[in-house]
């Protein structure tokens, strides 16, 4: 399948390097395709440079927002969630319209440090917002409760039992995601579809406290899992 | 030990009864004495009428929110989040001071039906609201991110093995805590130390996931368990 994947940072490199591994294909969008590609320094979050990526990934292409999602017949937003709208208004409705988008945003507001807070949370979410401003996308939140390491390989924690919440308003476009979530090695059982897309609230509020665990356990390798 | 409980619902009777099974005395702090014991009706929640519930558990006194809070050596707050500073003011200063008050509340709001949305949320807690509002209160956040039978007896689901997350500035209060929770049947390495009050942001807000993961499953009898 031709994946567009929009973004550059940890959770969009290690989306397209898995489905690269699954023998998709990906454009990876971003604002500014020659900054991006001569970025020389890493991150504060540890990931290597740009530059030093794509070297390891040169399947993977570098294009614009528009032309990723163009590109795409299956769309992942891994832009950060404050910067979301606008990259997608980027990419267009046109190259947007009837397709899948697997939103893995958080609004992550770091402005007074950590642990952040959230943008826009409780009464409204960024997936609610991305399937406001284009109700012909069938966005499907999944993967932002979690750290990206984990998303693309469950079996690093608990032998990759533990819970996965999606939500989405299209019920063919959930199943979609979850075929695909399947083949990075999520057990059907661990996914917990919460409903419509208004239950982003619940997933992207949960970062409120993953963020305080993280912040404890000095990890991001871990999980939660629903027992009953 | 003496201990205060403010709040008449199923959290607090699910609290009272456990402490009184464990040897304990407890007086239940209520805004109208009169009225509360007046009660005959059950409420929306499934709970057995006040009438009723305090004829099965004669030993628990019925107080005002001061004379409950003035009885306490330890006090528990079960009031509903919104109502909660405002029991605690009538409860008065003079009666809380110095305290340790397990703060199992939560700030849901109702009004526009289920799933409900928090009164407060993302940048401040009504944890840190009762600890700003009575500094020399030992505020310990906990009990909050579960359902009441749960919350006495995590052994109903998972032999009892699943996370509880608490916070408070003050280590011995916590401490005590702790030794209470383990009285309830929590194991030591299941409870999860967030560090000060102003976590509460972190598992107040998962109630935003808590009520969604509830909707589905029409049961409060589940509990996520951290795993690594």
């Amino acid at each position: 399948m031709n994946i567009g994947i929009l973004g550059t940072g940890g959770v969009a490199r290690a989306i397209a390097a898995k489905l690269i591994s699954l023998g998709h294909t990906v454009t990876i969008g971003t604002r500014n395709v020659e900054e991006t590609k001569s970025r020389s320094k890493g991150d504060a979050m540890g990931n290597v440079s740009f530059q030093e990526w794509i070297g390891k990934n040169a399947s993977v292409k570098v294009a614009t927002y528009a032309d990723a999602a163009a590109y795409g017949e299956l769309l992942v937003n891994a832009t950060s969630g404050m910067g979301s709208l606008s990259a997608l208004t980027s990419a267009g409705e046109k190259n947007l319209h009837g397709k899948v988008l697997i939103d893995i945003s958080n609004p992550l507001d770091f402005s007074k440090g950590f642990p952040p807070s959230l943008s826009v949370s409780n009464t409204d979410s960024i997936g609610e917002q991305i399937q406001r401003a284009f109700p012909n996308v069938k966005v499907v939140k999944a993967l932002n409760t979690l750290s990206n390491p984990l998303m693309v390989n469950p079996s690093l924690v608990n032998s990759g039992d533990h819970t996965l919440p999606i939500c989405g308003n299209d019920a063919e476009a959930k199943k979609k995601v979850v075929m695909l979530l399947a083949s990075f090695g999520w057990k059907q059982e661990n996914i917990f579809d919460l409903g419509d897309i208004t239950n982003a609230r619940g997933t992207e509020a949960f970062l409120l406290l993953w963020v305080r665990m993280y912040g404890v356990l000095q990890t991001p390798m871990f999980q939660f899992k629903i027992v009953k």
